[in-house]
């Protein structure tokens, strides 16, 4: 299966740009991945540049990350001589309203019928306006939702796909929809009563909520937090539309200079002259295993011929589920990360991701992935049960543990990323640090899960010395000791 | 959404076989749908001939139809001079071992270690043997499985999509699992004890029945009449693998000769010399409003300039659920109406659809349609609610009728292929027969319902005049008089 998946991926890294000549016949009965002569023509020089340097680069890394990606053996690595990658449809949709307009706009959104927005609602007008899902342009209407439901991608106008595994919307309620019957454009209001956009062209349709839940979870167990936050309680119906932003959305949390836009991540990596970004998807503290996974990865890219490999460390900012360690306290601990120089800020940007959390597996993944092209990153490191968490009512894990890497490394859309899966990195007794885990003495390792580290946190419990750099573990100290106050008091 | 769908099918009809050159991109703002200029460069000049036939096809059934499915303006048709629509993947699949080598292979079989097939897992050996499934050779591995969960479709190596909704997949038990380790191929037992098939190169892994149940139908109620009959008490691992058939499955009932193989009906079109095939899934009595659709379609495509087009009358043959008609009486029921001229026999070919029925609305479509693409069909009618049935336990239609329509023009892999929405038929009292509805004297219309139609079967009343054809009429009382005095009895 490690084989068929590199010749998918492989595939994928050259699928959806070219144009195949030749016989490509699949031949009866050798099996349907086996196909005949297949000629690649790429479509323009900078492509032609981006191919192969992706399908190098992805191959170089898998033989050195014994990745399942791509097996392939293939040409030299060819360092990106060009720009970053293209955001997906060529365009980076940026959705607040020109200076110039926001007058007038202000003056109509003020005379619009009103849609009251949750906050979760807010963080995805932020995420959508600033082009992160580009290049979807509002809320989804349905033929945008059918085909995020139903194959995670949307088809562009040229016939490629862009990747789109969840569903991207708004909900109104019975009496709501009632009252905008005839209606083209609302305004939508912030929890904090201010006019935040306007929705044009709006298309109203039902939600069905079990099939929505089904389709993107996999289950429809009770106790998924994004849908005990966000669905259940929603309207029978969806409205989609295009946003027009008033304002740029800020949180006044002390957080908002970490929100930086996807417009914002390119010009800085252009700005550091990065000749590769690689972005690391996180919504936990920042422990060395983590640290030398990503060290380890810039290392890779340098022995490849890349001249400036940028990391971007980029924690997700919206709604997590309440036993999560909350965003202002994981702002802390990487900022004492990268004071005690275990990552590297010359080469590190740290952002916030201001999309909320689905914990939707393999599913969300795919936009965890798609969101960082559009930011500029051309890698992504992916992990052990990206986006996973514990079955809500059954005693296991909701998804397989590799099923989030396998699907990435096949999704419609995200041929131009390399998906670079995780390394294990466990404490290594011997060396008192964390180390890749070696099989072959899995006796020396020590596996120190999340619900670990907390209860050694709780308890003020030192954790194995080596295990994450003490700035960063008293941040983690304080935090659940306040909590525990709390719940005490 | 009627005009976006629209632009999403013409899409559809160049995306995957071309190359896009010039400025494709998405205006920042502008709508994600609305491109730039686009030239579309053909492969070859038969693909040329074929998609422009397809466009300007579809185009103007569409326009006909009222159908939201394609409703842009087109050149004017070019019937097909070339063959008939090509297998998805190039070659017909045909998995049934050569005369010569079944020898060997039967005595090889003997030796193997052994997995009994349920019925509904023989149906399925017989589909994907038959190529109904091409390009796939055997039972799904992960990989096909996962896309098939997750995307919908399978991506080939030359980078293009097949369509592939539904996971077609052989389950074993623990004990069969462990029993199993190291083997490479396996004999697949019949019900019947004979050795039907061989698996080679097998793959075992997890078969999470939750998520699968989910992802495919978009509900976990129980219920669902498949997932009773195949899923509910299926072991917990999936078995993939490449299909050797040893011979030629046959079921015995009197209806084999009906069970045409892809092949065979594409012979069968040839010989006939149709420059189009229609295709009617169905899986119910037929009554004067399909044949009205039928006809009406058959006229459209001659005043197209069609000379030959020819409809595949096409039931289903494999599980269906209790209440459905079964299969022999159907039979029979067709066999009236042919007989009674409401068809031209002439025009028709009648066959059976050797696939058990999942009863999965939008994703089941997609699999009715890509396996008629692989019998030669290149237009497709779709009705209301495909597939689709009342929701197990909430009292609501399981999928939004609307839905199956539509995912089915979205379909990454069905391209090729012209989705012909159904236009509602219905009783028009004023002509004692069954007309196309119109709502604009929507009072002289009489919708039977199928719950109706065997209501009057079952107390031998008989429908309005111009329903059905009294021969085919009398067929479904004798089976619904029989099945009372079975009750009774």
């Amino acid at each position: 299966m490690e084989a068929v998946l590199g010749r998918v991926s492989l595939v994928a890294a050259t699928g959806s740009r070219s144009v195949v000549v030749g016989d490509s016949k699949v031949k009866s009965g050798t099996g349907w991945f086996s196909g005949g002569s297949v000629v690649v023509l790429p479509v323009t020089a900078k492509l032609q540049r981006r191919e192969r340097l992706y399908r190098s680069v992805a191959a170089k890394l898998a033989t050195d990350n014994a990745s399942a990606s791509t097996s392939a053996t293939m040409d030299a690595a060819v360092p990106r001589t060009g720009g970053l990658i293209e955001p997906d449809g060529g365009v980076l949709v940026d959705l607040h309203v020109p200076e110039q307009e926001k007058e007038s706009k202000r003056a109509e959104a003020a005379t619009l019928p009103r849609i009251q927005l949750a906050k979760v609602d807010l963080e995805w007008v932020h995420t959508v306006a600033e082009g992160w899902a580009s290049p979807l342009t509002g809320f989804m209407r349905q033929s945008e939702y059918l085909q995020a439901l139903h194959f995670n991608c949307l088809r562009l106008p040229d016939g490629s796909f862009v990747n789109m595994s969840l569903p991207i919307v708004l909900s109104i309620d019975d009496e709501k929809k009632e009252s905008l019957a005839g209606v083209t454009a609302v305004t939508l209001v912030g929890p904090d009563g201010n006019d935040v956009a306007i929705l044009r062209n709006i298309e109203i349709y039902k939600h069905n909520k079990e099939e929505r839940i089904a389709r993107t979870w996999g289950t429809t167990a009770s106790g998924l937090p994004y849908v005990d936050e966000a669905i259940a309680n929603a309207g029978n119906w969806l409205v989609g539309g295009d946003l027009e932003v008033l304002e740029r959305i800020k949180y006044n949390d002390g957080l908002d200079h970490y929100r930086l836009s996807p417009a914002e991540l390119r010009a800085e990596f252009e700005r550091r002259e990065a000749d590769a970004v690689f972005a690391f998807q996180l919504r936990n503290p920042v422990h060395n295993g983590h640290a030398l996974l990503m060290t380890d990865t810039r290392r890779r890219l340098l022995d490849m011929g890349y001249k400036n490999p940028i990391l971007l460390l980029h924690p997700l900012g919206g709604y997590t589920k309440a036993d999560d360690v909350p965003l202002e306290w994981r702002m802390k601990q990487h900022d004492e990360v990268l004071e005690a120089g275990v990552l590297d800020p010359a080469t590190t940007v740290v952002a916030i991701f201001p999309s909320p959390m689905h914990y939707a597996g393999p599913t969300e993944v795919q936009w965890h992935a798609k969101a960082r092209i559009n930011a500029g990153a051309d890698f992504y490191i992916v992990g052990r049960d990206p986006a996973g968490m514990g079955h809500p009512t059954a005693g296991r894990d909701l998804y397989d543990a590799d099923h989030g890497k396998m699907v990435l490394s096949m999704a419609p859309g995200l041929e131009r990323l390399n998906i670079l899966p995780f390394r294990v990195a466990a404490y290594d007794k011997t060396q008192s640090q964390m180390a890749f885990f070696d099989p072959s003495r899995a006796q020396d390792f020590l596996f120190i899960s999340g619900t670990k580290m907390r209860n050694f946190a709780k308890n003020n419990e030192l954790p194995p010395e080596g295990f994450m750099c003490p700035g960063g573990w008293q941040v983690l100290v304080d935090y659940y000791q306040g909590l525990q106050k709390q719940e005490s008091a």
